[in-house]
This record gives structure tokens, C-alpha cells and sequence, in this order.
């Protein structure tokens, strides 16, 4: 059985991209995990009579109606009322969301009284729910097929709440609810429209065989994620799977099964190796290391990296020679063959990667234009380097430049002899 | 007048939380300086039915309805044969279209022909819109009071189309919409609900006196943002709106009015200045770094940084003394003292800050646990040290900790005299 679900994201600042939503993705991917499926996820005003008609919209369609928002003390906050109007019942004072927030208060060691704030009224009928991170109770409503779960927009309190207060209504509506898994096939070098028109023009159908099949263009690469129909085995499904990749066009530009990021990956691989690696930064500034150093494990591999944004410290430090800028400009391959150097000596590590390039808006010229890259890398197996194009605005080329030093060291570290 | 706005993102890859979407984002903030009021967004199904339902609901509430997302070559790019089957018209070979996708191709120098994808088939009576990053063109269906335009998923093409392609229908449909101005203000070192419960329960009508109010929880302080109601001269209003809060209990807490990034205010102030700086990481593992290198203009100000993620870094490079580390460890104020003396002096700047902490989800202690930053800095008018405590996952307190150090940075700047 499925049960469906939707999620109601309230806010007019969501609606007028002040402040960035990151309660939809992270519901999204819980949902797709738990087999709920998320038939709709809608940002909508706190404006009362538009919230109340996407409120009873979704209630028309789905079995789970989610909400995040407009639970503060704020004079926009009316997502109660709201609810209160919907199932006709008054705001009342709740003995148990009463307790949840004197507790709260008496846990900060602050005075609470009626007059704090309103969080002890809760329309009637409607069940409070303790949020562990924050001061405002999530609210819940049921019918004996229905259920309306309202959480607060703060993503750490909404996060918090997820499992604990959803789980007990699926339980109740569809207590053979199926969690999903997924084969996700990662591959490099190849474009969608390429891969599917040119390269493989059976391979949507040949795929789709095996169940449901998505293709996501990554930053860079694209992912293929193919997930089964029917209630399998899903070891056996998914080495079925890579058997027919295997043998398909597709294992050319496969460099990886599985969920995992090219940073974990990564991880993984120079571990197993007992392999250290730094960066020497410039146009990224810093960027390949903090992307490294969101995962825990880093330590593990990464000592550390010179952002050397100014050339002064190119020379200073990695021991570039002011000739070799001046000659060919901080954007070139000879200097970035020498920042790799001096960065692998310098922070005594098996590899060392180092990036100059342009990432504009200003800065490029005819020859060098806004989305040159110079990669440059010194390792166990030598020195090398690149010159490379890209397109985009200063972040997105930020961001496409580290992950080819991403992509790059990996292919160094997969040739490399094992120590 | 207003012009009434819904937006459609279309894929099962982001209701399945496979794929993050950036378009909303976008859009909501493109639109909502256009003037136009964007009542809804929704996430919503690729699956034909789902789909069509609501294109169907979107066009019944709204003058503009905006799609992103099923214009591809692959088999679940459906939108097109749903615009069709919803404006009762076949697909048909159009040849602006086809003018659009063989002028693509023939810059590409790559052979295009009618099999090769199906780009020039669309709905009889829509009109092709020219995409310039990309090879799917866009589509767009008028009737005398509504609009109905699709764009491409990929956030480079969306984003390179909203202008050139929207704006011509907003002029059409609403000759005299006008363009929005708000003020925001920010604050830092105040809750939401401290500030509007406890230290000024009469601030949220008094604002409210001079616009619409919304409050924005950011990842460190608060902001505030007033939409001035009718058509007034905006520098007269904000000008009576500032005067307010020069005499009110914000004041206090205000650190700037506008929408300019803390990085941004950090680089216009640092240039007036005249003043470098560098950083010394160790937990954030270079995000400090790069949230300025983010910004343009940061090389006016910033030199670079050493990331110091092993200990070893720290004392070879930063001349932090080992006995430092052994007595206090890594994650102390002594050792980050240390680290910001070197940096600054290694690097030569103005100011350098340093950050020691624990973003988890292992190495706490009952001492010092997950959270904990100790924050350094050496300047102009000496050196100092912070030992704070966050709350969130690894990749939020790396935020965290980072925003602090900019915050704090801040201070020192705005306290230190002028060069």
C-alpha cells in the first residue's frame, strides 16, 4: 500500500525569497526512505484565507498533510488559527502543551506566565507535540484516516521532530508501509542528452527494465538512479543491476554505485591507501578543504591547505618563483605545477593539489577568460597539471573548479600503486 | 494593480529529495522585486496525471504560471505532451523551434536531425523560447489575460531565460506594475522572541505602523524587513523608518540596514579602511576563507589563509608551541592565540582570527563538548580569545562558527582606529 503525503511550507518570506527553505529537501528525502510518497510540496502565504485553502486542498488529496511554519510568536504566525478555523473548534488552553512549555522554561531556568507568550493555546481536539530544540509545541490533528502534522519552521526544530511524531502516524495508517532503497549508478565525462541520444540510445528502456529510472545531472557528472518495482530482494535486484552496466556503454564513465559523495568516497579510498593529502588554493579559496572537512573522517587523510589568494603568498610560502608569475601569470599551469610542489612539501603530504583560475566577474581577458583553471597536482607518481574552461557565475565556478580537484584526485589516487 | 504569480518545479527527483532545487529560490526573490505576488510554489509530480492536475489548478488561481524542469531528452521530460493534451493541440513540427535547436547545434558544430532529439515538436499554437545555455528552447502559451511559460530545469539555463522571457508578459498583462523596495534591518545578539516578547513588546505594531513586517531568523541574529504599504518615496520612508529605530530598543542590536552579505559589509569596510586579513582554520577546514573568497572584491582585502587541520600544521607552520597543545590541547584559547599570532604574522595582514573547535560528530568530551569553538584573533590593537558553545549538526556549527568569526571580526574592525 502507498500512502500519500504532502508537505505545506508556510511562510510569504519562503514566497519572497528572503530566507531560503531547507525543511523541503530534507522531508523529501525521509519521505522517499520511510515509502511515503511526497505527491506534492507547496510553499504557500501565512496569509490566512490562502493558507486555509491550501491547507483543505491538501487534506482533499493526501493521507499525511505536513506542514512547517508559522508556529512562533510573531504577529504573522497564524498557522493555528488557522487550524483552528479549519476543524471549527476554539483556541483552548491545553493542559499538556501547558506542561510542554513550563517545562521548556523551567529547563532555560526563565519565567513563563500566560502573558509570555501563546504557546499554550492550541485549537481543540488538536494534540501538542514536544519539540526537543525549540520553545513552540508542533500541533497535530487526526482523523481515523487522515492525519495533519504541524511543525515549526526553524530547521533544527523541524528536524528534530520528524522521526518522533511522524513515524506513530504511518504506523497508524498503513502499518505495512515499505521503507524504499535504490540503486544510484554515478558516472563522469559523459553529457545526459549524449549518453541517452548518441552514445546509448537503449539504455532508457534497457534500464527502465529493472524498475524505476531517474537521471540527475550533477554539478558535474550525472547520476542514474534506478529503483525497484516491485517488492525484490533488492541485493539480488541491484547485482543484477551491475551486471548488465557492467556489460553496457554506461561502464566507461561509472565511477561509482551508491549514494555516496565524491568527498566520502575519497575519504574511503586514501584511508585504505594510508595516504595524506593537502591543498594549496587560490581562486577557490579554501573551498576543496572546507568541502573535504564537512565529513567527519577528514582527519583521517587531509592535513591541511595554503589559501594563498595573493601571489605574494604563492611566492612567499609555496616558493613560487616571481619569475614563473611574471612570465606566465598566477593563472597557469607552470605555476600551479610549482604551488602543488611547495604545498606537498610544505605540509609533508602524499599528494598535493593546487588551483588558480579565474572566477570572476572581473579579472578575465581574451586569453584567459572568467572560467579558466589552472589544476596542478604533485604526488607519488610526479607532477602534472591542466588548464581547463568552465561556465557560470563566481559561486557556481567556485564550485565546479573544486570538484574537478575532487574528481581529479581521484583519479591519481585510483592509478597510484598502493602503499 | 497586482499581478498574480504561481510557479510549478516540476521532477519526482526533487519530491524524492534526489536533486536540491535552486530555481524557487531564484524566482521568488526575481519576482518579488518585479512586484509580482508569487501565491504559491509547488513541487509537483513529472508523472503525467499528477502533472497535468496541476497546471490545471495553477492556471485557475493565476495570471502567471511558471514551470521549471521536464523539457529534457529523456523519457520522464513529460511537460510538453501535457501542455499539449491541456491546451488540446497536437505536438507538431514547428519551425521556429526548429530554427532555434539547429542554430544551437551548428554553433556546437555538432550534426543535428529530426531524430536526434525531439526539441522541434511543440504544442500547436505555444511559441519556442530562445535558451541560451542550453539545447531544450523553452515554451511559451498566451491567452489575451493569462500567460503559461516553461523553462528548462538546469538552474544556468532557468536563471539565463527569467528576464528576457517573463518580463515581455509582465509588461503585457500589467503595463503598470511596479517594482518593490524594501528595508531590512539587521540584527545580531537578540532572539526573535526575546526581542518581541521581553525587550519590546510594542515593536512588532510599530513597525507594522510604517509597512508589512516579516522577521527572518538567520543562522546568527535577526532580521527585519518592512515593505512600505503604498507608493511612497522610498528615501523619505526609510528615512522616517530608520529614525524610529535609531530611538528604539534595536538599536542596541542593529549591525547594519540593507541586504548586503556580512562578507560584503566586512570588504567595504576593511577597503575604507585600507586593512588586510587572514585566517588561521582548524574546524572549518578553509569555509572561512571561502565564504569571503564568495564575494567579489575580496582580494582588496584578503591575503589568504592556512587551513590547520593536523596539529603538526599548527605548530610547523603557525609556531604554536607543542606544550601549548599538550597542556591545553588543540581546542583551547591559549592555542588559539598562538595560531593567530602566526597567521598574522606568517601572512603579513592587518588582522587574523583563528578557529579551534569540535563540529562533531565525534572528538567531545564532557569538558568540551561537540560545539565547542575556541575563536582567536591577533590585530592593531592586540590579541584575544573566545571559548563558545553551538548547537547542530557537523555541517552547521563549521556555519556557525564561521559567521561568528566574521561577526567578531566585525567588532574588531569597528573598534579599532583608522589607518
Amino acid at each position: 500500500m502507498t500512502l500519500k503525503c504532502e508537505f505545506l511550507i508556510i511562510g510569504d518570506e519562503l514566497l519572497e525569497g528572503r530566507l531560503n527553505d531547507s525543511n523541503g529537501p530534507l522531508l523529501a528525502s525521509w519521505a522517499f526512505r520511510e515509502g511515503l510518497k511526497l505527491e506534492r510540496m507547496t510553499f504557500v502565504s501565512d496569509q490566512e484565507t490562502l493558507l486555509e485553502a491550501a491547507i483543505k486542498e491538501a487534506l482533499s488529496r493526501a493521507d499525511l498533510v505536513l506542514t512547517s511554519g508559522g508556529l512562533g510568536p510573531t504577529a504573522d504566525d497564524r498557522t493555528k488559527q488557522v487550524l483552528a478555523k479549519i476543524i471549527k473548534k476554539p483556541l483552548t488552553d491545553s493542559s499538556s502543551a501547558r506542561e510542554i512549555v513550563t517545562g521548556h522554561y523551567a529547563r532555560l531556568k526563565r519565567a513563563w506566565t500566560d502573558s509570555t507568550n501563546q504557546y499554550h493555546l492550541i485549537p481543540e481536539s488538536a494534540i501538542p507535540l514536544f519539540n526537543p530544540e525549540g520553545l513552540a509545541p508542533g500541533l497535530l490533528w487526526q482523523t481515523p484516516t487522515q492525519s495533519l502534522l504541524m511543525f515549526p519552521g526553524v530547521p533544527r526544530e523541524f528536524a528534530s521532530m520528524l522521526d518522533t511524531h511522524i513515524m506513530p502516524e504511518i504506523k497508524r495508517l498503513a502499518p505495512n508501509l515499505q521503507r524504499k532503497t535504490s540503486l544510484t549508478i554515478r558516472t563522469i565525462g559523459v553529457a545526459e542528452e549524449t549518453l541517452f541520444n548518441k552514445i546509448a540510445p537503449n539504455l532508457w528502456e534497457d534500464l527502465e527494465q529493472f524498475g524505476k529510472l531517474s537521471s540527475l545531472p550533477q554539478t558535474m557528472g550525472l547520476d542514474l538512479v534506478l529503483t525497484p518495482q516491485k517488492d525484490e530482494d533488492f541485493l539480488d535486484w541491484s547485482q543484477i543491476v551491475r551486471n548488465y552496466v557492467e556489460q553496457s556503454p554506461l561502464k566507461k564513465f561509472l565511477w561509482q554505485y551508491g549514494e555516496r559523495s565524491l568527498g566520502d568516497y575519497l575519504i574511503d579510498l586514501l584511508t585504505v591507501k594510508n595516504q595524506t593529502i593537502a591543498f594549496a588554493e587560490s581562486c577557490t579559496g579554501g573551498l576543496v578543504s572546507s568541502m573535504i572537512t564537512d565529513l567527519s573522517g577528514a582527519s583521517r587523510i587531509f592535513k591541511g591547505s595554503i589559501v594563498c589568494y595573493d601571489n605574494e603568498i604563492k611566492t612567499s610560502l609555496l616558493k613560487v618563483a616571481p619569475k614563473t608569475i611574471s612570465d606566465f601569470g598566477a593563472v597557469s599551469e607552470a605555476c600551479v605545477q610549482e604551488m602543488a610542489i611547495g604545498a606537498r612539501e610544505l605540509l609533508k603530504t602524499d599528494y598535493a593539489l593546487s588551483l588558480s583560475g579565474i572566477a570572476g566577474p572581473t579579472g578575465g581577458s581574451a586569453q584567459k577568460p572568467v572560467g579558466t583553471l589552472a589544476l596542478g597536482w604533485a604526488g607519488p607518481l610526479g607532477v602534472g597539471s591542466e588548464l581547463l574552461h568552465f561556465h557560470g557565475e563566481r559561486k557556481q565556478l567556485k564550485q565546479r573548479f573544486a570538484l574537478k580537484a575532487l574528481f581529479k584526485l581521484r583519479e591519481l589516487v585510483t592509478e597510484s600503486p598502493q602503499v
